[in-house]
């Protein structure tokens, strides 16, 4: 092991942020094998490969599925970029894993809560939850460099 | 403080872009109150919870936020990347701030622009003007990597 | 040329990095483009600066370029993080490029069968082959920083 990988807490947050980068690309996996069971494309050339310009239409679990899939670069990709920075502050390595394993736990429940439609608000309380060590995170780092503004 | 903030110029980018997630939050935030307050919920589950189904409906306004949301991510999140490597670069602290502050501003407007619906063009004015930094940064960043391609 | 490009495969990334997020702005540039050419703008203050409420409307092939933008954000972005760290874990320069040079190529592919709607499953086939490097470089990551979990 090489470079960067001097900073337990940098790597800390890397485990849990690559761990949230392939939970988006299984849920794009997901949308695409929901189309192809429901039959049902965005685009005319796909219809047109899987038996017709009929199937180029929506279908409400994969639109379920491409919402699901937009409020995670809403949240998980501005995570990606506040997790990292807060790692150079130099926050003690149990309270920065406290941070990541928060959001991480949280987001995946957000993901469960959406695709199989828990009943309200579980979906709505595990985006909270996710959002509170974010939200603690941008303050520090605003904190630590605010002199330099 | 500790480890990166060393480096004065990826500070005060720090600065400007945790500011702007925090800005990105907000509009979330406004969306969720937004939808709450006209009853038009993307989810039957959220519907069903707020006075039933007839609610998981679109509305005109929920969707303007939902458009200005997705345009913060189009933009802001590949300046948190940008601004990152170009501070890097080593380029002066005045004239990097310059560019932070720029963007920084001209987000702030047109998210106002957005969401007030103000008279066409100032939206696309802001857009256009927060991307003059952005395409300056990433100019000086290919510049300065361009033997490592 | 300054601080962190002492690191040779971070600059190759930052190379190819930088170049996709320019490939995303002529994307939203041609987006814009179309708008105006087919007169069919999402918000009625755009309208009714070209031509009249009647150009507030939904058209097919707008609806298509953002489709390919979104698509844009749910892979180039990751990869804009993955990259990062990938790179600071001490990959071999020609191995790590070859990881960058493929997601690279297979992007563009992806942007050009996605604006001219070539056949299925051009598209798809650049999007798993985008995939490939991305997966690669998210497994090589985790098992360096695995034990930081």
């Amino acid at each position: 092991m090489a470079y960067m990988i001097r900073n337990d807490v940098f790597s800390c947050f890397a485990f849990y942020a690559v761990l949230l980068v392939i939970k988006m690309y299984i849920l794009a996996i997901i949308t695409g094998q929901v189309r192809l069971r429901k039959k049902a494309f965005a685009n005319p050339e796909d219809a047109l490969r899987h038996g017709g310009l009929q199937f180029h239409r929506e279908d409400p679990y994969v639109e379920r599925c491409r919402r699901a899939h937009i409020n995670d670069m809403e949240n998980i990709l501005p995570f990606l970029f506040l997790g990292a920075i807060y790692s150079m502050i130099g926050p003690s390595l149990p309270v920065a894993r406290l941070h990541f394993l928060v959001f991480f736990m949280a987001r995946i429940l957000h993901s469960i809560a959406y695709l199989f439609a828990l009943q309200a608000p579980t979906r709505s309380l595990a985006y909270t939850i996710a959002q509170i060590p974010c939200v603690s995170m941008a303050v520090q780092t605003l904190m630590a460099v605010t002199a330099y503004a």
